[in-house]
């Protein structure tokens, strides 16, 4: 049993805030060694991502850095940039999401990295990829929710273009990037060569909104984008006597199981529901008519009902409800902990598993710089180096 | 140069609708010889994705299966199951998204399965995990949407619950599990070994939504739940005099260069204003301040303003207004391609890029069982073998 299919793979990690944390949150969850190499400030999710018992452990960071080390080097200076040299040239994976200009600065190119570590593989997370006009533009969330269709198929839904209430190309962006560092490296055991992965977050979002929604422009002639069946304004968990169900009927057998659960049988023989193709014509009608029937009982009954004719649904959750959710225990997404600084806490576990690794026992997200002294250590540094560096402020102690 | 990462790799893809053709995309974009094993009708996208020139290859299909090679064979006839063992014997990976009832009955476990291919990575896409309550339970996208708290944070921005308008949770555990799959042949190039993985959804979307929205009940003693920071209703592209525009300030300098091009450098030392933690504080006055500024001049009068300044902004687009984007044709991601059936079409690049892989020149959406008679003698099947095969409706004969 290993700690996990990436055990033994070391990332240095240059990335802040979520699309980057995002990534090597995936790599850490499968046993790689991730090192954060944070600015003496550290990253700004820190303190951005809401309070928490210290001022700079805020909860979205502890999510998104578990399993991580922290080691802060001020990059600023030529002893600093040293540090992140030995490191680079150590690492198995350089993952960043910083611009092109920082990256040149720094050294973080391809072609600097590749003659002192060939097996390296370099990932540089961008806003817009380097062959297209926008390269080198800056890119945030919400920016790229607002070009890549994101916000325009809410708006569809909604009356009024709106973002997701996530930090969503980023996170996905995040998710992307683990998968092309993934294969990089799985590359890397049959060529024995690493190389160099761009992933644009504007192009994988765009991939992601239009495999869904070119929709009929993707054809000459062209007809409207925009899947109506799952931009339906009525796309919505169904309200019950007592709260909200979601129900998804999608096959022949559920539909008219369906109908008999709701007391209308006729509605099978229906030239307007009888197949999936008139359900997706009549999807507008078909909507309302179920909204209508699941007004009379309350959510647990038609849970029930439904259960036992094999259609799908579930109770509607509130994000407290799904905290709530004694599945998430017995499987270990949800799960008490205690931090070292932060005292009591809940945790996420990872939600895959991997019959060849044990249960993921990650450590707690790490204070600022918190495993300094080791990392420099790693590194080949001498003790009184080590000393030598934190007392020049090129690395912050160890904080918490 | 390869066609990509996983050049060599071969997936027998036992998927349908988003969920496990979204995970084999990814693997078909980096080079792996993809499958795509169909039930004697096809895979329910065909036409559940709207309508296209041919009636079963919608657009959705199209754009989801790119890449792919197609054989459709019927599971119910014993002849059929020995097809899908010779292919799962041969197979590095295979993916599937049946349920354990299903599985157990073509053979399809690792006990089964591992045997005769120890080198195999089984990838399993569950709805929900095998340790808790739920599992076996069907599970649909929007079941997933509306139980892990996608429906809910939306429901907070909109006043009521909703699902996205994306085959949402479908569509990133896809891209989760590609990531898993080829975090375990990375594995196996270590170890020798292959092994299973499970996938489920509803935990992949919980571990989604509460590394973001967790927030202040993570810690004891607890406070609420969803960051407001994201779930802030007006947390939308923000209407200028002709459109919409997207902009995100959120560091001191971005912020300060913001007040100043709206014409208001006294807020720079507002105590509102004057740092990220306050403007979190005050992102309802922020917020409002930021909309009342733009409606001033068109978007790419803004456009221009903003670039100058270095605050990150751009035009809002629609779902049409992304099919026009040059840089989108400039980096690849769309392409004018023609399908051999469908006829001129748009069709979608891979989005990240690899220095050790050639441009990705992957055919377009195979026809139900277009591969019929290379796949089965690939599996080693005679000629006679196949026509017998075909000829008994143990696999369809090539369409289109």
């Amino acid at each position: 049993m290993t700690r996990g299919p990436l055990s033994g793979v070391k990332v240095l990690d240059l990335t802040a805030v979520v699309v980057g944390p995002s990534c090597t949150l995936t790599l850490a969850e499968q046993g790689a060694e991730v090192i954060k190499l944070e600015a003496p400030e550290g990253d700004l999710l820190r303190r951005l991502g809401g309070p928490a018992p210290s001022p700079d452990m805020s909860p979205k960071f502890i999510h998104f850095n578990r399993g991580k080390r922290s080691i802060a080097v001020d990059l600023k200076s030529e002893a600093g940039r040293a540090v992140l040299a030995r490191l680079a040239a150590q690492a198995d994976v350089l993952v960043t999401n910083m611009r092109g200009a920082a990256l040149a600065r720094l050294g973080i190119t391809w072609e600097a990295l590749r003659p002192r570590n060939p097996r390296l593989v370099l990932c540089v997370i961008a806003g817009f990829g380097s062959r297209g006009r926008y390269h080198d533009s800056p890119a945030y969330d919400t920016i790229i929710q607002g070009m890549s269709g994101f916000a325009a198929a809410l708006g569809k839904v909604t009356g009024e273009p709106r973002y997701a209430p996530f930090v969503l190309c980023d996170h996905i962006t995040g998710i992307i990037a683990s998968q092309a560092i993934t294969a990089a490296l799985y590359a890397r055991e049959r060529s024995g060569e690493g190389q160099a992965i761009e992933v644009p977050m504007y192009e994988s979002m765009a991939h992601f909104v239009l495999t869904e929604h070119m929709f009929r422009r993707t054809f000459d002639p062209e007809g409207p984008t925009g899947d109506p069946r799952v931009m339906n304004p009525d796309a919505k968990p169904i309200p019950t006597a007592d709260g909200y169900i979601a129900v998804s009927a999608n096959t022949d057998a559920q539909a008219f199981a369906f109908f008999d659960c709701i007391g209308r049988p006729e509605l099978k023989t229906d030239p307007r529901f009888d197949s999936v193709a008139a359900r997706f014509r009549n999807v507008d009608a078909y909507f309302t008519l179920r909204a209508e029937a699941l007004r009379a009982r309350p959510t647990a009954e038609w849970a029930t009902i439904f259960r036992r004719a094999d259609i799908p649904a579930m109770p509607f959750a509130t994000i407290d409800a799904l905290l709530d959710d004694p599945h998430l225990r017995e499987v270990g997404l949800l799960r008490q902990e205690v931090h070292p600084t932060e005292g009591a806490m809940t945790g996420l576990g990872r939600p895959v598993t991997f019959s060849a690794a044990g249960p993921d026992e990650l450590p707690l997200a790490p204070r600022l710089s918190a495993d300094a002294r080791a990392v420099l250590a790693g590194a080949g540094y001498t003790a009184a180096e080590i000393e030598a560096l934190l007392g020049r402020g090129v690395s912050a102690p160890p904080q918490g």
